[in-house]
Formats: structure tokens, C-alpha cells, sequence
């Protein structure tokens, strides 16, 4: 059978994030119950056991360690090959398993995933790509935290990553890439910024230049290219921002005349929905980008509907072949020319 | 008389901003109906007498010239004295005012600035300090775009010049500082961020440490210290959130059920003032702080109210003598150990 033909195979890191293994097990469960995935939960089996009905089809594969959540990434790579995020990781590698998912240790998981797999010929490091919803459908930010101090030739070769995601995976037919900086005019912005955007100038993807902070929501690019410092901070700020504009509107309504409340009422559905639409979670976990197997960061407080998210994010990047993308558009990209401004 | 018994003197560059002069002009006029500041209007007095009454007490001071929007900060200086921004800095400078405001190019505005007024003993660079809503009151996030690159000891001056504001402005006893980073624990960071929250530390001011994106709404800190980069993306990123939230509502409510109609009509004067507090602008012009002077930085697309917010603002820096409580909380710093950790 062939890969294509064949459902994608999720390797899960059982062992990770705040409500392991429970909630990872409950979403694993949730996402084969589509019977469009095989998943293979990675952990200690006593612990997997009791959780997985006999019925399910979810499948376990033992792993003796887990790595903790405050462990260095150095720290993380000794005896990386008995934990579960290893193990899982070395599935992928190993062609097992067609994706790895982990809500555990993102520093661990990054570092796991970069000695493992490796990165793709031409991309120097991964990056973390965010999908967000914005006017009028999901944008991406990368690199949203893996890399916080960065080079210009990453920040451009995560342009053509991102080009190559939003192409394959949202769906766009001719994404918009650009830069955030500080203004729209090139001058505008740091050093870094300002060289990583000339190189963008000659990537073969649609770079529309610099854009702004306040571009973001108003999707006036389909991929928004950063540093994993700024991308972090962006993604933490909106989840704040969105958390205390709702706190407003609900203390409004609270403080309010009969009426309000009255309105209030009447309007919860709407309000309900607006939530759902901003809340980052249901947007599943977000792809590390770059390497040579699919990657899937969930969120450290993933609950099984988050996890679930992720697994189908993860399925849907094996079934649109996200690395076969990103390295055919790197082989296209000169990267002699990614490197340096004229 | 002594500065204190008097009423701020307040110079407006009259010919700054997207809708200069009209809307310059309003602001100084409503601002001066308060009977609580003197509004001195600088620019081309041909343009500017017509719309101003001559029962007010506004007065126009002559500039033959005006700084173009999109001059470089090196353009902006050259011939500067003879500019509407120039000549209102200068009386600052000169003592014929005790602030001023520009709604123009704002690096030209910090340019002149720099360059007519210097630091304060002790300071490398002025800062841009933005005070948004968030959870229970203000905060102050510095530096939201002077400096573009930082280096870790300019961040640490920004942490004690922002915690001299929130105590002399926004009247707050003891104010945390916090400095944005991708991680609570001291490790996270990039090399920049770790490097200034060990200079942070022996700072005369409450330093919590580093706090995340999703803080600053939530209110962890009351002073958040990030480079003018970072700063810049997150005000304008705030901005742009909080206009898609509210387009996400409105969508919500115009195609929803009859119901949530009549809820979304009901509650609309709640939302209305949801709106208002999300509002940047309402929260006035930002100061720059680290000069010998008081220079608030006004919105670009500033309205005549925007202008009345931000010349409120200037007149109470300087009845709050931000200059000199900056000035008295440096000289107690150690400014060698700003300069490197140990």
C-alpha cells in the first residue's frame, strides 16, 4: 500500500503536557474514532493500558522514561531514545509512524525532532508555525517560539517554509508572505529584518515586503515571518488579549441595565460562537516546520479536544505531504542567495 | 509665579499628523476650554489664525516650515529650528514651555527631541512608553518603538524610568516591573533579555522578573520593559485584535437568529463602551520618556479628541514632574551595574 493510499500513522507522545497521559490517551481515542488515522500512543504501558478500552483500535508502544517538563533541551537529548516524545520521534524516523505529536516539553520536543530527523537540505532550523484566525480565514505566523534569536536567512527561509504550509496545507493558491517589522516602508525595522527581507526579494514565493503588527488580524498577508521571540510574543498576547476583551464585555453586561442583561442573554449563543472563533486551541497544534517528518507541537494544558486538534493537524500535514512541499520550494529557492544582500 | 502654581504651558506642533492643522487646532481649542492649560500653537500662522477663534486663549507661534511626514530622522534635523516641530521642542528647550506635542513623524519628533533636549544623566536613550487597558487599570509597556535595537542596559533604564511613571502618573504606590520575555523561568529569554533582567535586579524598583505576551492584559506586571521592536508589534497588534474581535461580533450578530438581533440591539451600548476602553487612542499621546523635557507622542491619525487626550496627558507630566522623578530614581541607580551583569 502506498503512503498515499495508506491512513496516515500518528506516533503520540502519551507522556506530555500538563494533563498526561489522560487527557493525551481520551484525545487519541477521539481522533480514531474518525477511522481515518492509526494512532500509536507512546508511554508507559501500565499507566496506557487502563485508559485505552480493549475495542479501541489505538494501538501503544512502550516506553520505559519520560522526559519532564523542565528539563533542558540538553538534559532532554541524554537518554532521549527510551522516552516516550524519543520514542515517538525515532517511530517517525524510523518510518513507523508518519507523524510525531507531543503537547510535552516544546524546548525537549525541538531539540528531539532537529538531532532525529534532521532538517531538510537548505533549512538550517525548524520553526514553529501558528495558525491563527483572522479576517476572513486562518493566517500563519512563523516562527512562533522555537528560535528566539535568530539569522536574516532563517527569517527568509522561513518565508518559504510558511509559503509552502499555507500553500499545501490552508489551501492558498498563491500565499502572501511578508516580514514583520515596525512600518511598511523598507527602511523600516531592525537589522535583521531589513537584510532578511531583501532575501525574501528573490525566494520564489509572493513577499509583499514588511508588514505591521496591526496587518496580522486584518490577514493582509496569508504568512506572517518573524523571529521565534516576537512570534511568541504574538501568539501569547492575542490568547491574553482575546481572554480580557471577553472579560470586558461579560463585566459590561454584568454592571449593566436590565436591558443589557436582557441582551446579554439573547446574545450568548453569538458570543459563545465569537469565543469558540478566537480560541487558539480549537485551531490544533501548530507544525515544526523544516524537517525531514511531520512534527506537531500541541499545547502544554491540552485537553482531549485540543489533542484531538493536533492529531488531525498532524494527519492532515502527512496527507498533503507538507515536507515533500517544503522541500521541492527549497530546491527551487537559490540559497547562496538567502544567505546574503547584494 | 512658580511652575507649580501655574497652568502648563503646552507647545502643539500644529502642522503634525494625518489631519493637521484642523484637527491639531480642535484638540488645542477643546483642550484649552478646560481653562487649565496654555495652548501654544506652532505653525504657519496663515493657516492657522483662520481656524482659530479670537475669543480663545490659544496662541499661535510662527513656523515658516513643517517636517514632511516621511523625512528620515537625519532630514528631519537638518534645518529643524525653522520647523513647526523644531520651534515647539525649542520652547521646551527654552523655557517658554513645559511640554510639547506632535502628532507628525515620530522619529523626527525623537530625533529633534534627542538632539535639542538630550537625556537625562544616566539615560542612553529616551523611550516611547504606551499606557494600555488591561485587567483592573493601565499599564505602561516601554519602549513601544523608539529603538528598534536595544541594547540590554537601555532595557534596564526603560524599567526604571517606567516604573517612575506609573508612580508619578498613573498614581500607582509600588509598581511591578516585568520584563517580556517567552518564559517565566530566568533561562528563557533571548541573550538580550537575560542579560538586562540581571541589571533589572539591582534596579531600586520592584522587579518581578520576566513575565509573557499573555501577561500584559491580565495586568501580572504594571510596567513591562521590551525593545521598541517588540514594543511597536505589540501595540499595533492590540490595535488590530481588537478591531477584529469586534468585526468577529458584529458578523456574529448581523447574521445570526431574530433573536440575537434584538440581543445584539439591546446590549449595544454596553458594547459600545466595550469599544470606547479597547480604545488606544482615547488613552491619549505617549510619552517620551529619558529627555530633559516633557514630549508626548500623539497618534499619527489623531482627531481632534486624540489631541485633547494627548495634550490632558502632557499637562500631566508635568504637574507629575515625570522629568524629575525620573531624574531622582536614576541618580539612585547604580548605573554601573546597569551596565553589566555581574
Amino acid at each position: 500500500l502506498s503512503a498515499e493510499h495508506r491512513r496516515p500513522r500518528i506516533a503520540i507522545d502519551a507522556m506530555g503536557g500538563d494533563h498526561a497521559p489522560a487527557e493525551i490517551v481520551h484525545g487519541a481515542l477521539l481522533a480514531a474514532q474518525s477511522g481515518e488515522i492509526e494512532t500509536l500512543l507512546v508511554g508507559d504501558e501500565r499507566r496506557l493500558r487502563p485508559l485505552v478500552p480493549a475495542s479501541s483500535n489505538v494501538r501503544i508502544v512502550h516506553a520505559p522514561k519520560e522526559i519532564a517538563m523542565d528539563a533542558s533541551p540538553s538534559q532532554a537529548l541524554r537518554g532521549a531514545d527510551e522516552t516516550s516524545l524519543g520514542m515517538a520521534v525515532n517511530l517517525v524516523r524510523d518510518g513507523a509512524a508518519d507523524a510525531v505529536v507531543s503537547a510535552g516539553n516544546s524546548g525537549a520536543f525541538l531539540a528531539v525532532a532537529l538531532f532525529r530527523l534532521r532538517t531538510i537540505a537548505g533549512i538550517a532550523r525548524p520553526a514553529i508555525a501558528a495558525v491563527l484566525p483572522a479576517k476572513g480565514g486562518p493566517i500563519v505566523i512563523l516562527d512562533a517560539g522555537a528560535n528566539v534569536d535568530c539569522r536574516p536567512e532563517w527569517l527568509a527561509q522561513f518565508g518559504v517554509m510558511g509559503s509552502a504550509y499555507a500553500h499545501g496545507v490552508l489551501g492558498i493558491a498563491d500565499p502572501k508572505v511578508g516580514i514583520i517589522s515596525v512600518g511598511e516602508e523598507r527602511v523600516k525595522g531592525n537589522a535583521q529584518v531589513i537584510e532578511a527581507a531583501s532575501a525574501l526579494d528573490r525566494a520564489p514565493i509572493t513577499f509583499i515586503g514588511n508588514v505591521e503588527g496591526k496587518d496580522v488580524f486584518a490577514h493582509v498577508a496569508d504568512v506572517f515571518v518573524t523571529d521565534g521571540f516576537v512570534g511568541n510574543v504574538i501568539l501569547k498576547l492575542s490568547e491574553g488579549l482575546a481572554t480580557f476583551v471577553g472579560d470586558v464585555v461579560a463585566d459590561e453586561f454584568r454592571s449593566g441595565s436590565a436591558l443589557t442583561k436582557a441582551g446579554a442573554f439573547l446574545a450568548k449563543p453569538a458570543l459563545r460562537r465569537v469565543r469558540r472563533k478566537l480560541d487558539y486551541d480549537t485551531y490544533g497544534g501548530a507544525p515544526l516546520l523544516g524537517l525531514r517528518g511531520n512534527c506537531i507541537v500541541a499545547h502544554g494544558r491540552a485537553n482531549r479536544y485540543a489533542m484531538r486538534s493536533a492529531i488531525f493537524a498532524a494527519a492532515s500535514a502527512v496527507r498533503e505531504d507538507v515536507v515533500g512541499h517544503i522541500e521541492e520550494l527549497v530546491s527551487r529557492t537559490d540559497l547562496n542567495d538567502l544567505k546574503a544582500a547584494p
